[in-house]
């Protein structure tokens, strides 16, 4: 949990931002939009049994309505006024407490995140009955929150440094789990118990995969096959340090790889350091974007993936995209992934990434940035 | 990944289902929806950029409308049908592809789950421009997905046993890394491990808390406080093995612990166990709730955290809840949390929990069942 300064700060942020937009009270219902608010830090999010709502008014601080079972965590936040109901209840679950509590607010101009990467996080009955009982529409944040959590505090590089630090020392130890002959399951497996005891609080994000020079698919689940000579061992990781993800994967040779993959990998790291060169305040993703797909393909403005990398934070992947489209102007704080891929024949392909935040001045790494010529394993 | 057998059962279902409520196709937009038809499974649903679709037509298959990232492995499963974009498109995320399907297969009534514990996992402008494209309203699957999920196959209960006995064993070896003197958060970073090494894929919930004779919350992080000598330490863990998830936990009691607080456990126990005698199918959930609260509460009707158990499945939590209100009828195959609390005085509590799976004559443990002595550390 960072100082009451930083929460109260932020909430100045939206406060204003929701003026210019003519927005009375902004509604939140997903884990890291309660969060930025408040610091309210738990699992308890993985079920999805209970809504849970932070009311941002005009003015005054933020209003928590919240099933019971949270009470406890949330009167350690900064965050005073704290409204419960025992949930779930089958015949309001804390819609009318919440109604009630917009009205108290005053505010008849609701607002919620509705554009990209976003979603509502209460049930759609439950919403029609809100609006009911409001009754008015809720209106778009216009895009208040992504433009706040875009940019992140020092605090909050601070977390990202500490998860990449852990993700880092984790990747170094990679030769000690990973050979030819064991199972692509059993890496996943001790590569995530060297996270755990290297300081991941949890370890919610492993993707991977394993190859002859290379890999068809990065989101499948691992198999059983065995690591073999000649492949191409890719782990990626999404873990967590107080709340706050790194992303990034490293490459593993296992035994002998070819050249060309060698040779692949190679350009991967060119393709960072060219973003690396021109991410700086002022650039715009789209620009990193082309940065970095001129090196991997030559200029053909983009793949199948869809993009060359993305915001990093409270979630594993946030606003904005490396994509041709996104036009976001970096500004300092923000932090992003690197993610090239790039294709090595056969329906194969390789893809890296690093973490980075901007600077006054450019960028730094947050990952150790990985050399050209990938470890052997 | 199932027999497609069990996944045509499954659309043969829903089919039914749709057609006494008049619905021509059903849009699924969350992980577990998406994957009870089609057994897709991948942890790349943490990342909240991208949408994905899947429709249960009236008649025949589903199909997939999904980002291109994600072709290749739905490639493997049974789905035949499957419509990608390249993601994120800031025009056009899928929404005109989704449209432009549910109009292929004839559908204008279209229906998604808006209930209790569902949500609607896609940006709201995108599901406002949805609706304008088909010309209509979404409506509500009139609980067609909870009726569904509730009830699990054969080869669901054996994943989930799966999950229940890799936590069973792990939890046999918490003496190995708890004991006074070790702070909180160490024990859940340990604990995670000894899960990764008996089995787990992932660890993505773990709650826990240590006090003195009891703990006070049971959703809040790890401190890095040391056990104590007399603290009940309580373990609480939703791990994942192909997809599915165990959810109990164990007290352990820290050296000596008062007396009252192993009476209390010994009544938790007890509660369990009067549970177990009375669900079959034909009881209701609000009977288990019942049977349990008499013997914690003394028949108060509950508590603070709102039930005493709940479903589970491919979700950490699912329906139905042990509530006074959840008259849900008991099936066979019905996977069930029993986790009933208890006071022990001073804002403290204890909290047991185990899992059961409802059979044809009564019901069976999935966990293996704790005794009424807490096992000392």
């Amino acid at each position: 949990m960072f100082s009451t300064a930083e929460y109260q700060a932020r909430t100045t942020r939206a406060q204003s931002m929701m003026a210019e937009r003519g927005i009375d009270a902004l509604l939140l219902t997903t884990e890291p939009e309660v969060r930025y608010f408040t610091g309210f830090l738990t699992r308890f999010w993985e079920s999805p049994a209970r809504p849970w709502f932070l009311i941002v008014p005009a003015t005054g601080d933020p209003v928590a309505v919240i099933p019971t079972i949270g009470a406890a965590l949330m009167a350690r936040s900064w965050i005073t006024d704290i409204r419960t109901w025992r949930s779930p209840d089958y015949d309001d679950d804390g819609v009318g407490l919440l109604a009630a509590t917009l009205r108290d607010l005053g505010a008849s101009k609701v607002a919620t995140p509705m554009g990209l990467e976003t979603h509502l996080r209460m049930p759609l009955d439950d919403y029609d009955m809100l609006q009911d009982l409001l009754g008015s529409k809720v209106m778009s944040d216009g895009g208040i929150m992504p433009a706040l959590r875009m940019v992140k505090s020092d605090a909050e590089v601070a977390a990202i440094q500490r998860a990449c630090d852990v993700a880092n020392r984790a990747f170094a130890r990679v030769p000690e789990i990973a050979r030819a002959g064991v199972p692509l399951s059993s890496v996943f497996r001790r590569f995530q118990m060297l996270c755990l005891e290297e300081g991941a609080d949890f370890v919610t994000y492993l993707a991977g995969a394993a190859g002859q020079g290379g890999y068809d698919d990065v989101i499948s689940p691992a198999s059983d096959a065995p690591l073999a000579d000649g492949d191409v061992l890719m782990l990626d990781t999404g873990l967590i340090v107080d709340g706050y993800y790194c992303d990034f994967d490293r490459n593993f040779a296992v035994g002998a790889v070819a050249q060309a993959s060698h040779d692949a990998h190679a350009k991967l790291i060119d393709a960072v350091d060219a973003a690396m060169t021109i991410a700086k305040p002022g650039a715009t993703a789209a620009d990193v974007f082309h940065a970095m797909d001129r090196i991997v393909t030559g200029g053909a403005g983009g793949s199948d993936t869809g993009r060359l990398g993305h915001g990093l934070g409270m979630q594993l992947t946030e606003w904005p995209s490396l994509i041709p489209a996104d036009q976001t102007v970096l500004a300092a704080g923000m932090v992003l992934t690197l993610e090239p891929g790039i294709d090595v024949g056969g329906g194969r392909m390789l893809v890296h990434e690093e973490n980075i935040v901007v600077t006054d001045t450019g960028a730094r790494f947050l990952s150790a940035p990985y050399g050209r010529r990938m470890v052997q394993v």
